[in-house]
């Protein structure tokens, strides 16, 4: 292990010989051990600024900027880099000027490089041990976690119709609103909905999806949701728009779901499944679609198996893990469920969080006044981060279409997806 | 177990009591036993007369009527259905009167639930472990047993331009040749080629592909195939159309494609692969595309993973196997290469084969006279069972897109796909 040098980083001190005394032999030590993180990271393009003034090059130029307001803190993010990282710009004991999201891509895919490596594994792999329970009182409280922090902060940066899920762009000019919109069509396009027939959703949200299949495809909606304060807000939504008697709004777990269905869907709820109960889920859709029926989820996925970001696990969606396709298909596999149909839909997400980030950049006062401002910075951290994720492809989006493996009702081609109107 | 009645079926005897010197103990217990297969398999609609006059009526209005000619073929049958029924039918033992691909139809449906219930698990589980090696040498030896007894065999029941895969019915009044040439642009839409590019194909049969990706998409292709009547018939299209200069066919196995290219395609031949070869494949694929490069595999598929149809792995496709999608992302997910569709042509092999089936029967006295009433019987059989199959969904069709995992130009929507002209 060469120490003599820095790999390529050089290192400035702007102060003075005179107050060595504050640089102990322990941040010294810190200090030398973030610069071989750096190294092994392939020295991505950041300039740091420490707390005693050194300033660390990047041999490149520099897309962002990091302050390091006190000592200690890169000792735990040589340990963790992505847990303590977050936790760091979180509290504002790091501060990072520049573009955010290209700092984070650079900073992921220089991680993703070490993962892949071998070299991190054993700081990553303990993580999935203590990955949060996903059963029946489990997936409560972790949903109760994200979604229950106050409708009204949702509705300062999502759409109109509160969608928080992928939107779908055919043109990357759409506003929000009209790709939540065309997200919807497209589901609804994908599982053949026609009007008199029945449908079932595992993970309603705040009932935009169910909503919009009532409305415009005539269809009678059981969804179903573990989230109170959402459940009460979609039950409201039906109220207004008239749509009770198509739709029921239950608060409960999909392992509850009962009943017969010629469509299932789901958006955005596997991801909170957990794959351990993955068979449990393919049982369910198994057990409510006949033998014409039809299903779509819509989940973040990965190209391979791989633990969640350490910090957005943790602070962010507890027991929360984007599958890859393989996982996925224990869902399928096992229930002679065929997929008819898959798309990736991975940029679409990145644009649709760059519209939450701007507006909840736009809103970030008010936000604070209902928070603090560290929780400013984890939202701005997770939404971010999530944008650089979906731009340098580990995070993907996928839409996978089954049905019943003898269902032979089935359009010849996708065409009609793609109909005007 | 009940063994005073036979589940329903009635056994009537046109023999007199003085001919049961010919009834042996033996043919009885085979009688008896094959009676109690038809009982496992859930009394499907088959009328069956034995050797003996003696015939077994379904308790359903038949779709078949079975004919076995001589004693000790049903003992057989019993051990391994799939397997025997195979042989005994072409060799004529058993004759088939009635719809073929229906009376398929209902046998293998009713032999995939015997086998999910995990009673026929060990006549099947064995056969696995005989599957022919896909090495170097291996291959060729089992795509030489396939594709080479003849060009002048396949001309007579494949389309003009001899493509040997899932044809695409975006109408499913097409002609077999408008579908081919459908299924060629719809391909090529897929992977995006754009005039001026580079594409290597795996597994190019008689080159009909290569030949329609240089003609009308402006490509230089670099051809693969082990077999050699293939590529020597490819060669001499190649030069009647003058696109010699744009296509190069290669007499060799994918594992030895070198360079660069803006496009892998494989049509066809992950069939013949095996699964032990599949990250092999993923690493050929990894290497040859650079950071902007689109891929594609089409393949004949299953819901899960299973074994071969074990009569058409012995007689028809040494060392076949077709892969369910887990299965399949073992060439994906070692490589970072990242799924963007995935679609199910299912129906199309259906039609696809059905077309081929009719050309068959319309020029089986030619097949005769080049082989013999047994070739004609077999591959009479492999057709209709291969339709059988696709109908009732125990075989899929899939087309998956993939690409380098940081790959970001790429299409925001497949409208491209069904736009006229």
């Amino acid at each position: 292990m060469d120490t003599t040098q820095s790999g390529g980083y050089s290192s400035q001190s702007d102060v003075t010989q005179s107050s060595s005394v504050n640089r102990s032999a322990s941040a010294k030590l810190e200090i030398h051990l973030f610069q071989r993180l750096l190294q092994e990271l392939g020295k991505p393009p950041f300039k740091v600024s420490l707390w005693n003034g050194q300033v660390i090059h990047s041999p490149q130029q520099p897309v962002a900027h990091l302050t390091v307001r006190k000592p200690g803190i890169l000792r735990k993010v040589v340990f963790n880099p992505v847990l303590h990282f977050g936790d760091a710009y979180s509290n504002g004991e790091v501060e990072v000027e520049g573009d955010l999201v290209k700092f984070l891509e650079h900073a992921y895919r220089a991680g993703a490089k070490l993962d892949s490596a071998g070299t991190f594994k054993q700081r990553i792999l303990p993580l999935l041990h203590r990955r949060k329970n996903n059963s029946l009182s489990g997936s409560r409280e972790n949903i109760h976690h994200h979604y229950d922090i106050g409708n009204d902060f949702y509705r300062l940066w999502l759409d109109q119709r509160m969608l928080y899920t992928c939107a779908y762009f055919p043109n990357p000019e759409l506003s929000l609103e009209d790709a939540q919109l065309a997200k919807m069509h497209h589901v609804c396009r994908k599982v053949l909905l026609r009007p008199g027939e029945s449908v079932v959703e595992a993970g309603c949200g705040w009932g935009a999806l169910a909503l919009h299949m009532a409305r415009h495809y005539g269809v009678k909606v059981k969804a179903f949701n573990i989230s109170h304060e959402q459940i009460i807000y979609a039950r409201e939504q039906a109220r207004i728009e008239g749509l009770e008697q198509q739709i029921e709004f239950i608060e409960d777990d999909y392992r509850n779901i009962t009943g017969r269905f010629d469509a299932f869907v789901s958006v955005g709820m596997l991801e909170h499944v957990g794959t351990d109960h993955y068979r449990e889920l393919g049982n369910v859709i198994s057990r409510v679609l006949p033998k014409h029926g039809r299903g779509l989820i819509h989940s973040i996925g990965r190209n391979r198996p791989a633990a969640m970001n350490a910090w957005i696990e943790k602070r962010i969606f507890p027991g929360a893990h984007p599958p890859s396709l393989s996982e996925m298909s224990s869902i399928f596999e096992p229930n002679s469920l065929s997929i008819l149909d898959v798309e990736n839909l991975r940029l679409h997400y990145s644009k649709t969080l760059q519209h939450w980030l701007t507006r909840f950049e736009e809103n970030k006062e008010r936000v604070k006044t209902m928070f603090d401002e560290k929780f400013v910075r984890m939202w701005r951290l997770y939404l971010s981060g999530s944008i650089a994720s979906f731009n340098i492809g580990e995070l993907q989006l996928f839409q996978a279409v089954f049905a019943p493996h003898d269902n032979n009702d089935l359009p010849w081609s996708r065409e009609h997806l793609y109909r005007a109107g």
